[in-house]
């Protein structure tokens, strides 16, 4: 434990030097200059929904390398309890109409959007433009073009931008990466990863509602299956076909309800997934031909748990996952250490659930993907 | 367990008297007649392959209703060694041109068919002319034609007719249909199976020759994927797509190495499976709106091993399943209780391997099936 722990912090270390060394002279942005300055960041939350309330506030309450600075809500109410809670400047409170007001609080480094997915890329660019580094919760957009717009708008407020994928801060991630890398089970094969939740809520929910949400199952819960099945292999897939299942239409009448996607990799491996929002599916199986293993949950708020072939379990200290996602995220800004998950993972992801949707369009034909000039294979 | 088993044994006596009131009067063949005044059954293994030397021999050992009583094999050699290993009379062996004179051995009752997939069809009518009762190994044939062709001959004959499903017989799968019947984890909502395992022998064998195989993983493993999706879920599929993967054409040549499919049911619930000669997998898991289980491994020769979302295991005395199996279509022929796996069963899988292929061959395309009809629902 502790020798990985220690490896992965060099490797990311020698990563985010390079990084640095390239990003140096007049690319460095104020943003950047004044946040080097700070030993924690202060993070915005724009938009104080469930996520917010009962993950990512908590969360930063245990963070070394950040802090909550400052909310943005469209609720009178919310304002009172949080400055309450969190023990908030009258000054760090913020409103959607101003909003881009933001600019002129050093206090706030960093603005994590937690909006439903159709205003993430007005926010995120909103924030970019007002010199923040922008954290833009998972899914990254409603569209690839969307995607784009977000990192060209960080890339030339010269701020550091990366997606809400809290499992590529979580150690079993890392765990499975390094499997997979060191061919701990020899060469994977196959790849298996369920994803999905059986949603009874309100029917009014923006999750169901496609304006707000760009989808259904896939978006929301797909894009974690999109996620293991790719560092599941170490790959990008090349290809995916797709179907879609729906027997609620009554309930899920705006959005995806169940989705199969099936994976082909260059490697050989093929990997196939399931995604929905009326069932239930929480799994990461890795076929290697040595042997196996398997995450059980796999990517739920955790702990984790995992076996393998071998007999053992794979087994960590459960941390909260966002506190190491944002910790992971100050770091990158403050030291230049790698960016786990950046703009460009939070894009990939975008292209494959695109070509999901447009494979099911055309009956489960089956779409070519071009991800390897990206530089995303985790 | 005493208890799950005596109901189990009430139903299937019960269904088994009224087949015997439909059954009797003139349609009671003489096979019927004649096996009724012997209290075990003899049995000919019909190809002395890996399959018939390692588990159904053995098992005849074991049984209680049946016992070996012929060998039909093309090697000399095989002769002399399971003559002198199982006692047998010299009249009782037979070989490929005399396996027909098989029709004047009274002390033979079940011909076991364990040749190549392509060969099913041939010998099982034979044996079916010979007025024999038939077991047909799995696959049940090449084609729905082939499986239509054996039914008509078992029936214009006058004998019983079973598909070697040895899984139909193990006291796992009947735990799972009850929880499927009870709906003790809620209405199915997903299910997910994989059958398959890693070839590495020799690229001659006869599962790789397409003329003798009549396809790959999909009717060699797949089958059990198929038969898992559909006791998982106690509903037939109303509509399948699939897909097909290839990354080692050198070696799979002539036959399909890894497929997905993902099937439709009526109820709205989902499935997915995944077979190959190429990867590993061997469970099945079901996902209810009020729970899951999980078989794992699913289908192997045994022990099977389940848990449930309770956190119970499921867990039974570990008999050998080939011996349950016949011992079934013994007591099916000798009393009357019901025929677990019956050719009308071997039939409704090939459709569905049919439509699989059918499906990979128009890239994906849905398939809609029909299978309503035909009375098998597990």
């Amino acid at each position: 434990m502790n020798k990985l722990t220690r490896r992965d912090f060099s490797i990311t270390l020698g990563k985010g030097l390079a990084s640095a060394t390239l990003l140096s002279g007049t690319s460095l942005a104020c943003a950047n200059t004044l946040a080097q300055k700070k030993s924690k960041l202060g993070i915005a939350l724009v938009g104080l929904g469930s996520y917010s309330t009962h993950q990512l506030a908590p969360s930063l309450q245990v963070t070394d390398h950040c802090y909550l600075a400052g909310i943005v809500t469209g609720t009178k109410d919310k304002e009172t309890i949080w400055k309450q809670k969190y023990n908030l400047n009258e000054t760090s409170i913020y409103n959607y109409e101003n909003f881009d007001s933001i600019a002129d609080n050093p206090d706030i480094d960093i603005v994590y959007v937690v909006l439903p997915n159709s205003m993430h890329a007005d926010f995120c660019i909103r924030a970019a433009k007002a010199g923040k580094h922008v954290i833009c919760e998972k899914p990254m957009a409603v569209s690839v073009e969307e995607c784009d717009a977000i990192i060209n708008a960080c890339k030339n407020a010269k701020v550091k931008l990366s997606v809400g994928y809290r499992m590529q801060s979580d150690p079993y991630t890392n765990e499975v990466k390094k499997y997979v890398k060191e061919k701990t089970f020899g060469e994977v094969t196959f790849v298996s990863s369920d994803a999905a939740y059986i949603s009874r809520g309100n029917p009014e929910q923006w999750r169901l509602n496609h304006a707000l949400s760009g989808g259904g199952a896939l978006v929301n819960m797909g894009v974690y299956a999109i996620q293991t099945s790719i560092y599941g292999t170490g790959q990008n897939p090349i290809a995916v076909s797709a179907q879609e299942f729906s027997t609620r239409p009554d309930y899920f009448k705006d959005t995806d309800e169940t989705i199969t996607a099936q994976f082909e990799f260059s490697s050989g491996a093929v990997g196939h997934m399931m995604t929905s929002h009326n069932a239930n599916g929480n799994r990461l199986k890795v076929h290697g031909d040595k042997g196996w293993f398997e995450l059980n949950p796999a990517h739920s708020y955790g702990p984790i748990s995992g076996i393998t072939s071998k007999g053992n379990d794979i087994k960590f200290p459960h941390k909260r996952q966002q506190a190491l996602q944002m910790d992971d995220f100050a770091k990158h800004i403050l030291k230049g250490t790698v960016n786990v998950a950046p703009g460009e993972m939070g894009k990939r992801d975008m292209i494959i659930v695109e070509a999901i949707y447009k494979s099911i369009a055309e009956g489960g034909k089956k779409q070519l993907l071009n991800l390897g000039n990206m530089g995303i294979v985790s």
